[in-house]
């Protein structure tokens, strides 16, 4: 049986972000990535220098670890990244799932996988141009397509600056079906400086203004409640 | 045909708190309300000495204002106050709802009104014991019952210290089918004083960690965006 390559599991904590922010949650963060996106907030996860550092782990040790830190009590479990749809997490899910927890994944949309159907929550974050990173996306489609009977598909965008907000207009349009949450980026991602809380909330009032002022109201904007809390801090 | 009592209708600004935080809306804040909870943060919606201010509008005038703010594009109207449960919000939010808006109301869920069926979102809030008022748990339920036809009924608990958080466990357990969002309670509430963005941080961590050390995760942990964004300035 083929192993999983995972950069750290841990929780649970709330999910800081998007659809689903607020929620208690347990976080996999499986290692390897299709993309370097230049502000990418988990390099460790990402940029195959740290792969030595990523645990190889069956299936059944994932869950284990899983079960042993929410402590049994089901709840839904994040799988991030990187990107997690490298990897083969349907065995992981079918586990989870059996005895009541709920799965979301939150992926670029770069790779389909058949597992997307067993979701609850599928959260497709295609990268905005300031990622220095292009969607493909034929490649997304198919992730829109393998993703038939998950519980729920979001779009999160990330926005940098005004050409990102751009951007995320455009696709937006191409997407009126699918619920989109906005997230203003953070510059700063070094998990050993302290974030300053009234830089989250600037960086936020900003986008939220342009979203007033363009009368763009199915968007919701939503900032990053882990960075306020925690700065960028690892493993919360 | 009777007016509305209005104190204030804004927007459109993001939902800052609660199911739908993040989405634009206009708030329509009604003036009056049966409570007096000691740390309000909208007494100028509640305390009769400010009733010469609020405005004694028609249905079509209120209709109107959301109109002309929100530029025509339909969006969620968010009926607050005071207790928007004393008034007859029904002609409104049928009005609304021809041309495509969606309707939420927040209420602490003490008055049951026919008008919450046709509600897209209904929050309902009993006030913990640090608000110094008493929940009517059978006007509680009546409100419940009410809601049926409601797109979606959730609860909102609002928490300022551990007497309140015990408080809100043994609710939640009374009600284990309503989706549960717990708020942090903010004791500044003075719109003239700027909110320290660091205290609306500390204030989400300390409930954070609370809910995860009990491994509460059916209920999701929000703070109040508008807080961090303006404080506790009236009007956004």
């Amino acid at each position: 049986m083929s192993k999983l390559r995972i950069a750290e599991i841990f929780g649970p904590t709330i999910q800081g972000e998007g659809a689903l922010i607020g929620e208690p949650t347990v976080f996999v963060r499986s290692g390897g990535c299709d993309y370097r996106c230049t502000w990418c907030d988990s390099m460790h996860a990402v940029d195959p220098v740290h792969r030595h550092e990523w645990a190889a782990m069956t299936t059944d040790a994932v869950w284990g670890e899983v079960s042993r830190l929410s402590g049994g009590g089901p709840l839904i479990v994040t799988l991030s990244g990187g990107n997690p749809a490298i990897q083969d997490f349907g065995p992981l899910i079918r586990r989870g799932k059996r005895v009541g927890y709920r799965f979301a994944c939150e992926t670029q949309g770069s790779l389909a996988k058949l597992w997307f159907s067993e979701l609850d929550t599928l959260v497709l974050s295609p990268k905005p141009p300031s990622s220095e990173e292009t969607v493909d996306w034929v490649a997304f489609d198919a992730c829109l397509e393998a993703a038939k009977g998950c519980g729920k598909v979001v779009m999160k965008i990330v926005i940098f600056d005004d050409l990102d907000y751009g951007w995320a207009r455009v696709v937006a349009e191409t997407y009126p079906d699918l619920p989109l949450f906005l997230q203003p980026g953070n510059p700063d991602v070094d998990p050993d400086v302290a974030v300053d809380p009234q830089q989250v909330a600037d960086r936020l009032e900003w986008l939220v203004g342009k979203v007033i002022e363009d009368r763009w109201y199915t968007a919701r904007v939503l900032p990053q409640l882990h960075v306020l809390l925690w700065g960028n801090k690892r493993g919360v």
